[in-house]
């Protein structure tokens, strides 16, 4: 196998890559060997070598805590509880959250074997009860496992005293109401706000 | 910036991939640093280094005679005149041609100053020239810079004495007519051959 075929197969495993875009993406890198292929193959190695999961929340960076952690302008109150890092890079993006995370690393799933062992979940509960968070925000996936879980963090959290919310249910901002499955046009409807003063 | 930060950015070059499928490829990395993140560096970094273009036809490899000029089995009288190692690697996996390969490097383009000393004209030229090549097929893209391109080459390359082909127009296989241009459908005509025996 050639080094160009080892690139290629390598390529091949990223998700969003097949065979065919595996090829095009090694041919693009060949041809901005310096620019491109060197940068990245060294922004990798750099990665690989210094991220490790933040001591604190779970969330992988190059510093321990990690830079949402340390950062003394974000609200130490409020606490995040995702499923995955890629839900805390979700709601980082959004802007809307100015407190701190803690990352489970999964969902509960007696299927696949996942006990509260295996997730971030006795960490949680000794982080929330050492006091200083008022609220715990569950933003787990609305599927089964992730409301599954959901129900059993406020069951071990309710001890704590602290608030624990979950996040709302509704239409998606920009959704249409046609292609919206009936649990969500459920929750939508019980969940119906009174419309603001004229809109 | 973050070395996540740096790692999404430069995935995001990545044709194929946008802002959203890199921090996607990035996760997928970080979760697998030992069996994905760390080869992956690690053969991008060896072909960068090894890699140059073939001297004697263009086509980049880890070694000079490339694989397809130093092998033997390889019909030396047939060169296949490509425009790109994408189109080089297009025809090496239809398995259909056991020749040799000339890669021009584009094609010409009066509007992006393209001029026939930019390309690999004078090499092919030259090596055809030095006789042992019986047919050179021009396998240039069917657009108006690859048959202008076609056109130039068969002309410098008539006082060699040497056939000069190219690549047949017709229904792609498995294309149906109905989404096909006029062009291709009336190239397909104008080519249109006997069906031999029963069909």
């Amino acid at each position: 196998m050639s080094e160009i075929d080892r690139l290629v197969a390598l390529l091949a495993k990223l998700p969003g890559l097949g065979p065919r875009s595996a090829r095009r993406a090694a041919l693009y890198l060949l041809k901005r060997r310096e620019s491109l292929m060197e940068p990245l193959s060294e922004a990798l190695m750099a990665t690989a070598r210094q991220i490790r999961p933040c001591s604190v929340c779970g969330n992988p960076d190059t510093t321990d805590p990690c830079a949402i952690c340390a950062d003394p302008r974000r609200d130490p109150h409020l606490l995040c509880v995702v499923e995955d890092v890629a839900d805390l890079w979700a709601i980082e993006r959004s802007g809307a959250f100015k407190g701190r995370y803690h990352v489970l690393g999964g969902t509960l799933s007696a299927l696949d074997g996942v006990g509260p062992d295996e997730l971030r979940i006795g960490a949680l509960v000794a982080r929330v009860g050492e006091g200083g968070v008022r609220e715990v925000i569950l933003a787990l996936n609305a599927t089964v496992e992730g409301q599954t879980t959901a129900h059993y963090l406020a069951d071990r959290l309710a001890a704590t005293g602290v608030a624990v919310t979950r996040l709302a249910h509704g239409v998606p901002v920009g959704g249409e109401l046609d292609y919206l499955d009936e649990g969500t046009l459920t929750a939508a409807l019980v969940a119906r706000r009174k419309v603001e003063g004229p809109v």
